[in-house]
């Protein structure tokens, strides 16, 4: 809806074979945004409080950055979407004159209601957080702010006029971010309660239009679990509607269904339903093995918090040639002694500020001297290598030897 | 001794009359190292364990930064000098291509004997550190690593080893640094075994010139406490040795005698006694109006944690004139919710990296949001604001406008 009036568009430059890419045809292509262009596939960088962890603007620029997203429920609690209006909007009070992203708000109501469930989208993480959800319901969800505990609701509406005032170039409809373990009913339910509040979203979206057309542009979600029929009509309803962009939702996976499957159960109807491409992006998943995997089914953007999360616990991405090719792991451990004089940088290959400027032994000393600026210099390393990666990943497309590059990546 | 051999130079390009800058007569100069070049009046930024708290070396030279000190003490148990002098030296290690000075490990010793003394040369701080210090006997300082109990031996010479091995440029001799709170019989004993150890320093240092003649340059330290004969004993002692440079240390002050005074009880002997100029350097004092009283005194260079520590704590430099012209006061605290929607930039007169970039409003979001990356952002300012103060004091020596300079530094 958005190409017509707008600066907004998404173009394919090439697509491969199925063959290539099996299952789906990867491809490669440009989101055009008022903030400027990203090419696709591309890494969407947390910056949950309107801050990437320890790397200031211009490093992660200069580590290759094109897009960043942040999350409405932080924002709305802390400074205030009124406070981020009043500083110009969200690109000028970080000080990112880049493409942004912002969530809905959905991800963390879902997780708010207790957390432990919240582990199956993201791994097996451990969360200490008090539950804070109050309720879910047709409205919208009631939850305790975790600052000062006032009583706040979000419903399709507000999601939708906060992200107006954080003003975000791509924003998105609230969902219920339902976990496996509440069941195939529950998760069906919750996918039309999802649908309903699409609808909402949209009919708010529509709403300023004529005010602020074209500076933002919406995202539906496809929900349902990791039921087939279910990703099946959440695909197809999505496909339905008049959105910008995809994004892929909901629990993706747990320990009877993984996530390259559930992907594909998004994927191929999304696929076969839509007419025209769309900016199709994956939620909160963003590991190495897990990229190639979504860019084949035709998956376009990801995000996650590992490059800056693993850096703050010492971990710093290499190809696998660095761990002795194994699959299993994408990462060394700075912390780790046999760093304590290894004069090498985290990855030889690697161009960004930290590999040309610090040793292994020089990082793993801040770590083990108790100096957290180490967790920047990590950071640094690990934005710049997921940013090579999708650059890598870009280019065996539009060389049509993504299946080569894809063995070429884990074993050399 | 170093001139004659080395590159290590210090040549004075201008002085005020007494009259500008009473009580003796400021200096702008020039500090040659095998590392560049530093003008005087000069700030060192204290890297403890080989790193500046937030601040990237091509952040802290964008930020105008010419010498940084890194500290023996700390060093020396992690990761130890071997593991630095294989990663090629300090300057290699931390990426810091410029002039560096190691402290000899005194202050530290010191300062493990219990803590509460310590207070006394920095402000009121209190310290929870465990007493690790053993004994200080005629030898050196026994002491138990903070790391992991190892029992060490810091003496005059494995001081002036290790510092050889780090490779930073300038080096101190060992001393003792005595409180205030030990009276005047224990600070004359500790100040004649301080020159004990001083002539043990020189002769260590000595040792090894033929083979590194010209890489490093030893600053001697005056000691005496608060004690003006004893000032004058160190100082002419100090002055009668064939040092590079000199440093002031021990205790500075106490309730009884400001800063000024005990500043002034050393340099007026080392002034009087001195036939060359040598680059002084006052140890671990960097408040703003000591600055401007100490350069008054022919004091060249200054360190302080403070810029970096008062940023972890939302503290930013700025001048007078935005606190309403108190001097007792150098910085604001964004976590003050005064800045919450305040649109402006730390100072407006700052064309830091922080300041061009982000808003007071945004950098008390971020502490508010728990956010930690901020303190990278303010460091980066107070960096960038000592360095600017240090322009600005040595721009009006080089005008013979130092008095009329510091007047317009306070009041505007």
């Amino acid at each position: 809806m958005d190409k017509k009036t707008t600066s907004f568009d998404f173009i394919i430059q090439h697509k491969t074979t199925a063959e290539q890419s099996w299952p789906g045809a990867a491809r490669a292509g440009v989101i055009h945004t008022p903030h400027g262009s990203i090419n696709t596939p591309s890494f969407i960088f947390c910056a949950t409080n309107g801050v990437i962890r320890g790397v200031a603007p211009d490093q992660m620029k200069e580590a290759g950055t094109q897009v960043i997203l942040s999350n409405t429920y932080h924002l709305m609690l802390q400074p205030g979407p009124e406070i981020v209006a009043k500083l110009g909007g969200l690109h000028k009070m970080v000080a990112w004159n880049g493409p942004m992203l912002t969530d809905s708000g959905g991800f963390q109501i879902f997780s708010l209601g207790g957390g432990s469930a919240s582990a199956e989208i993201k791994g097996n993480r451990k969360t200490k957080r008090k539950p804070l959800l109050i309720r879910i319901e047709e409205e919208g969800a009631v939850f305790k702010s975790y600052i000062d505990g006032s009583i706040h609701t979000l419903t399709p509406e507000s999601s939708v006029q906060v992200q107006r005032k954080l003003g975000a170039d791509l924003i998105l409809v609230l969902d219920e971010c339902s976990p496996y373990e509440v069941g195939r009913d529950y998760t069906a339910e919750s996918m039309s309660m999802s649908h309903r509040w699409a609808l909402r979203s949209i009919k708010e979206f529509e709403k300023e239009k004529v005010g602020s057309a074209g500076k933002q542009a919406l995202y539906g979600i496809v929900q349902g679990g990791v039921y087939e029929d279910l990703r099946l009509e959440s695909a197809e309803f999505t496909a339905s509607q008049d959105y910008f962009g995809y994004a892929i939702g909901g629990c993706l996976g747990s320990n009877k269904f993984d996530l390259k499957d559930v992907m594909g159960m998004a994927m191929a109807p999304l696929n076969a339903a839509t007419k025209k491409p769309h900016p199709t992006h994956l939620l909160g998943i963003g590991g190495v093995v897990d990229i190639w995997d979504g860019v084949a089914m035709g998956i376009d953007t990801f995000d996650c918090v590992n490059p800056t999360r693993l850096a703050r616990h010492g971990g710093a991405y290499v190809r696998p040639k660095s761990l002795n090719n194994s699959l299993d792991r994408d990462h060394i451990n700075l912390k780790n002694s046999s760093f304590r004089d290894d004069n090498s940088p985290i990855d030889l290959d690697c161009n960004c500020y930290t590999c040309r400027k610090f040793t292994r032994a020089y990082l793993h000393h801040l770590i083990k001297a108790g100096e957290i600026t180490v967790s920047q210099y990590i950071a640094i390393h690990n934005v710049s290598f997921m940013n090579r990666l999708m650059d890598f990943i870009r280019t065996s497309i539009m060389n049509d030897d993504y299946a080569s590059s894809r063995e070429i990546w884990f074993s050399s």
